[in-house]
């Protein structure tokens, strides 16, 4: 924790961890207030088994979700290897600070299901703090040999 | 890995990955057993197309293991950063048990169906120790700023 | 990043996430090329809500992205913590190259649909040093205590 950048990584990270948590949340409130369970033991506890099945929101907030873990969880790893670096601090703020906004945005345009290409745009923004991290992993692991 | 409470961090994250890869075998197993395979080129090889279906057993063991994505992958970074932050050991240890168990009762009250609520508060008490580690990450960088 | 082992694990740990990345843009390609889109937001954009609807290939390439997150993810953690034990160089470099060759060829038998077993051998080929590597850092902690 003693690097500048490590501690501002953590800040980021820590934070878009809390936001997945909260997308499940919004999915089991989705699935009690729609009463659309994907565990029969679940559906029996809130009704009966015809409460098990599929809602349309409940899907889209795990689709966000899901998101999240395809994208979220390869920054953590990309942002971690970087701090390590000794990148310079304002750099890597915006490239952290880039990637928060942007799934951020991200969530909220999945969730609210905003008009395309909302969505896309903020995933594809999301994308190029961690493309441009990962190129300089590579520049920087290759200049060492 | 100098810190004891890195090298506990360690052994309780290994132990959660080598219990998700058992999820994997499990699920393996089952598409085997009840002849329900994602893919006609495995159905192919076991019998023919008509095995390309899904089951609800397989369907089950794979939400169990898209829950410990969704929930051990965060706790492996949060754990991390909190391990660096030089806590007492023997809390950080009771944080790094409670959720341990708790998602190993998770993973049995998933794959045994077992009756409601058990698993929503395996997975409750799971949080616990990750929320409190994430607020301590929060407070820690927000003290050097 | 001062160590060779860490360096080289950062290599490879890297080379995945964007070979994960990959699969995110062909699976985004294949749903604008047959037309199938997860929400209807991104239909209504593309020619209407009737191409809200599902397709065998997209699909296919999302569940080689979601094989990808239960085995990469955990290879980043396993490796992270495996490359702070001070590892011989060589040996470390096999451990990563395997899992790396191994997780190309699944993706790549995936999406191709090669004759089974390819793509069942190729995932426990690249299991082999995760297993090696989760047993290490187990007799490595046990040894501290």
């Amino acid at each position: 924790m003693d690097g500048a950048v490590f501690a501002c990584f953590s800040f980021y990270g820590t934070l878009l961890i809390l936001k997945m948590y909260s997308l499940a949340v919004i999915t089991g409130q989705l699935r009690l207030r729609r009463k659309a369970f994907a565990n029969p033991e679940d559906a029996l506890r809130h009704g009966g088994l015809a409460y098990h099945r599929t809602d349309p929101d409940v899907e889209r907030s795990r689709r966000a979700h899901r998101n999240d873990m395809e994208n979220i969880f390869p920054f953590l790893f990309l942002g971690g290897i970087y701090s390590l670096m000794e990148p310079n601090l304002y750099i890597a703020h915006v490239h952290f600070l880039v990637f928060f906004v942007a799934r951020v945005v991200h969530s909220v345009a999945y969730l609210c299901a905003l008009k395309a290409p909302t969505r896309s745009l903020a995933y594809t923004i999301g994308q190029i703090p961690c493309i441009s991290i990962a190129l300089q992993i590579l520049v920087n692991v290759a200049a060492r040999w």
